[in-house]
């Protein structure tokens, strides 16, 4: 049987009930952003890993080696926001082909070092070695978050309002430029830095995970179109997402004009935003609005609603039934 | 520059000192087996990260899918017996080639769970992509070990005495007969599965971390030529082989008399043996050597001895100087 007939999550629920004896009763292993571990008395450890291969991920000739030190340790720590954690360290592994010299690699390590400096993450380890062709990058990251506040992707309940923290779909459109070799249009280089070069929203995400309110919180990585379905499956829930309030960047708007794209569904499906998604009941939601874009000077997006039901989402456009064009991004 | 110049070590010498001021005072990151991080008032954890990559770390047609899930971990919990830890978790990064269908996967996991069962090692998270040629695998392990006991390349002290848990160079020998596509003379099974199956030394480091007398340890990866090196660096001093004394099988001294190899240069050469290299204070071996023996049904051997000077390591034959052909495996 081929890989791509059941898909990365058939293959992982292949082998996952085979591991499940060997799991302790208060770790969380396989299925959310992170596991979590028991760190001590106050804490508990968040742990995640990510692995970035040349030409499936990334194309060498288009991002830059400073870039992708950055963007490799960026998509572990994007994960680390999700739980509500902060990161305290790295793992990192590379696999590197005899075309790649050192001068790459120097400046692998300063884009990789700039966001550990950020956040004062320890570069704790790794591995390094021979590749016959691809570069590939394996990152394991670590964090802490105070303990049992690590926010799970099953914690959504009903009538809690779906939101992002930032516009959703550039770092689709970056990639779609390159891919279509498109022309230099108007925020070819901002859509093309929102691919390369994702922020994680560490703050954003402590933030949240303060604030009892906010329930089950992911980062978006594959699209919110296949994202959001992780948090419905785990929590056992229904969704609607309003297409009009899917927030778009004006950059998006005008690139898709001018191309003749769809920026809805760029931003519904297209992945590696790498912003958060996260579910919070209505309660004082004006307040949390207000604390968050005082805090970091950007709404707080409101896109739709959980429901009891089964784990689909209905998409709407105001009152209106919609359908999407593609789901997300399928691995293989 | 090329990579190859300066090497594995080399490229982390380069890019280490960006990143010391990142680690904690209670932490110890690149450079030994494991990094050790605090866990609690009577706990450090160990942590390790190993890459395979196919036709560099192993040929896909002679290793079972089963082996190579074994060996997988294998190499990564070996990581952590040489801190003398008790392993815990692990989490899998895999990139999969469309050659590869679920039931090589299925297979694979089993070899995994295999040796995850043989230590409850919980398999944590991980993350499942697509290759376009090559299969990758990543292993990120952890594991536990009792406050300030990890034992750390830098521990060797004048007067240690060196010493190995078990036989070298029936894993070189295993990769060489397929490497020169060699008939299959007596053992050949058995030195292949010395190659493609090793097996992590936990209850050898535990049994060692527990006794005083032992100083500095790790594991053997790519021979104890180079990796007595590490040892020698990291404390300052210098050493004493004698090769008589390299424990080598009967098959494989058949093989090499058979097929005109040294055996000797393979034991102490060759890699990938994942048996304990480790200094201990004189005092007491011959208690130590019968508990190992009784415990463990083989030998505890002495190969040598720690000595002050730069880190160099002497080779004799009895009372005569010797040479050695090779340094162990570069990996670039």
């Amino acid at each position: 049987m081929k890989l791509k007939e059941i898909g990365e999550f058939g293959f992982i629920e292949r082998f996952k009930p085979l591991f499940n004896d060997l799991i302790q009763d208060n770790q969380i292993g396989i299925g959310d952003d992170c596991a979590i571990i028991p760190a001590n008395e106050t804490e508990d450890w968040v742990i995640t890993t990510d692995l970035l291969v040349e030409d499936v991920h990334f194309l060498r000739e288009a991002i830059t080696p400073r870039q992708l030190g950055y963007k490799s340790l960026a998509v572990n720590l994007s994960d680390i926001a999700a739980m509500g954690g902060t990161p305290t360290g790295s793992f990192l592994s590379i696999a590197i082909p005899s075309s790649i010299d050192v001068e790459y690699l120097d400046e692998f390590m300063a884009g990789y070092h700039e966001l550990s400096a950020k956040y004062g993450v320890a570069l704790l380890g790794g591995d390094t070695t021979k590749s016959l062709k691809h570069l590939t990058i394996n990152v394991c990251a670590m964090g802490k978050c105070a303990k049992g506040k690590a926010r799970k992707r099953s914690m959504a309940q009903t009538g809690d309002l779906i939101c992002v923290t930032g516009q959703l779909g550039d770092s689709a459109a970056g990639l779609k430029l390159l891919l279509e070799k498109s022309p230099r249009i108007a925020g070819y280089d901002y859509l093309l830095a929102k691919h390369h070069q994702p922020e994680p929203q560490i703050a954003e995400g402590l933030f949240l995970a303060d604030i009892s309110e906010v329930h089950a919180m992911m980062d978006i990585s594959d699209g919110i179109a296949s994202d959001l379905k992780h948090i419905l499956k785990a929590s056992g829930k229904a969704a609607t997402i309003d297409v009009n309030k899917l927030p778009v960047s004006d950059i998006l708007k005008n690139a898709a004009q001018t191309l003749d794209w769809n920026a809805e569904e760029l931003a519904a499906s297209g992945g590696e935003d790498y912003e958060l998604l996260f579910t919070m009941a209505p309660e004082n939601l004006e307040t949390i609005q207000q604390q968050f874009a005082e805090r970091f000077g950007k709404p707080l997006y409101v896109i739709g609603q959980i429901a009891d039901g089964e784990s689909i989402v209905s998409w709407m456009k105001g009152d209106k039934k919609t359908e999407l064009g593609r789901s997300g991004f399928n691995h293989f």
